[in-house]
């Protein structure tokens, strides 16, 4: 069989034996944004058609290719939910020469009834269980950084907080981001940025701060940036974060160093997860769904 | 006498008696950022010069222009400070036919040891004085929202928020904005956005609730932009009112009318103060430094 993990910034496909052994793997930067007027067959058919033509028919799909600017809306299905849920509720996708389905994205609601949506990290987090055992806490980080928790082995709640396009958008956009110079990030600044979360005093307070911490010349041009990441991330985790324990991390290398640091100051333990648990869910999905 | 304040994007000047009366006004959008190469003293004798060829040869200058990016830099004075203090500490600066002096800034520090700084409010709260007593707690909101605490007659404390500059940044910036319509301020989504920010879960968890109440149709692009604005500021006003009670607003009048609204939802009153508290400010600073 075949798993897509199609994303808005990024495509990634794995071939895997019936069992979910990865024998290939295409990665491209061909997210649902970089695909012009709906092309996504043509798409598909340029990063997949290969290994069709050697015989797979079987396509399992998850990410942003289910939502409103993907390829066919998937409804989202409602907490709590895991991989037997997810396998029947998957959504087929009219294409030649193979058989598509698309695995749904998940919605919650907070205490106060505002909803929460995920596309394609509920894959992810399927493709954990295993690892995870029944119950515990996972955090993807990222433009929309997701906290989720796992009761029973399914998912059961989750928060998602804007931190990195946030941070984007502060850096590019305010007076803070001037003073800021490109580089890599300055652990000792980061982590000055996570102690200051702690302080009291609200974040938009504590942005000031980073202004003013230049001005008197105790905050470098080379580390602001740093410092401003530290902040959100730290005030991210010690909201998300309602007891001590352990986080399990799946995301980008770089970015789940920096979350392992903010959530080791904040009294709990992170484990950074291997980056092909798409690929584990996509498999753990088709065959819940009786489909391998 | 003439009082200046000269700020970042505009540029205001009174006329005064002896006592403070306004006799003459100018204003132009020429803040110091709109001031090319330095040329500071050809502008202002451009905007006052008639002035001061018809008799007068005392100018007071308060704002940004007193910054290391305006036309002298006048050291920050530590809190506590009042009219006494300000005007004992004015900065002359060099000019053809008239005496001019500039009004410094205040510095503080948050708990943390955080520095804060304000540079032109201090003289608009000077005007204050007299219709706010000895004590009382003065909002300037903005860019940089200041919540400033008066005790005694002397500014002692003061706090800046980065609101209204991570408006500007994630409305233009993230996805949040791309489902915003420009429009005036829809007074009831403004108030929405203020009661969510007394919901469980910290700003950035709220941030993501403006892009999925959207997404289910419970938001609309006319709305967004004013939930934001109320969430903002809800955030903003919880944080820094720290008690029931008084607050003063100072600033444009549409933007202290949201927060007069954000205030009184918080269990607090506000009283809009009229606009010409920088002159009587001027006025005040000089005549406590007997030099009018």
């Amino acid at each position: 069989m075949i798993g897509v993990d199609w994303g808005t910034s990024s495509f990634r496909a794995f071939r895997m034996t019936a069992d979910g052994a990865i024998i290939g793997r295409r990665a491209a930067p061909r997210g649902i944004l970089h695909v012009e007027n709906g092309g996504f067959a043509a798409a598909l058919r340029e990063e997949i058609g290969a290994w069709i033509a050697e015989g797979e028919t079987r396509v399992i799909l998850s990410g942003m290719i289910g939502s409103r600017q993907g390829w066919v809306e998937a409804p989202y299905l409602p907490c709590p939910a895991g991989a037997a849920e997810l396998g029947a509720a998957l959504v087929p996708i009219p294409f030649d020469g193979a058989r598509l389905l698309l695995v749904p994205g998940l919605t919650d609601s907070d205490d106060a009834g505002t909803p929460e949506v995920m596309r394609g990290e509920e894959t992810q987090i399927a493709g954990l269980l295993e690892q995870l055992g029944e119950d515990g806490i996972v955090c993807l980080p990222g433009s929309h950084s997701k906290w989720v928790r796992v009761t029973g082995g399914r998912i059961t709640a989750f928060r998602t907080y804007l931190s990195g396009e946030a941070f984007a958008a502060i850096r590019a956009d305010t007076i803070l981001g001037r003073m800021m110079t490109d580089g890599p990030t300055d652990p000792a600044a980061f982590d000055r940025g996570v102690a200051r979360a702690a302080d009291h005093g609200h974040l938009l307070h504590h942005l000031f701060g980073v202004r003013t911490l230049g001005l008197f010349g105790r905050l470098g041009e080379a580390e602001s940036a740093s410092y401003l990441s530290g902040l959100l991330i730290g005030h991210e985790v010690r909201a998300a974060l309602a007891r001590a324990g352990t986080v399990h991390l799946i995301g980008a290398a770089p970015l789940c160093a920096l979350y392992a640091r903010a959530i080791a100051t904040a009294g709990a333990q992170a484990i950074v997860m291997d980056e092909d648990a798409a690929a584990r869910g996509l498999s753990r999905i088709a065959r819940s769904a009786s489909w391998t």
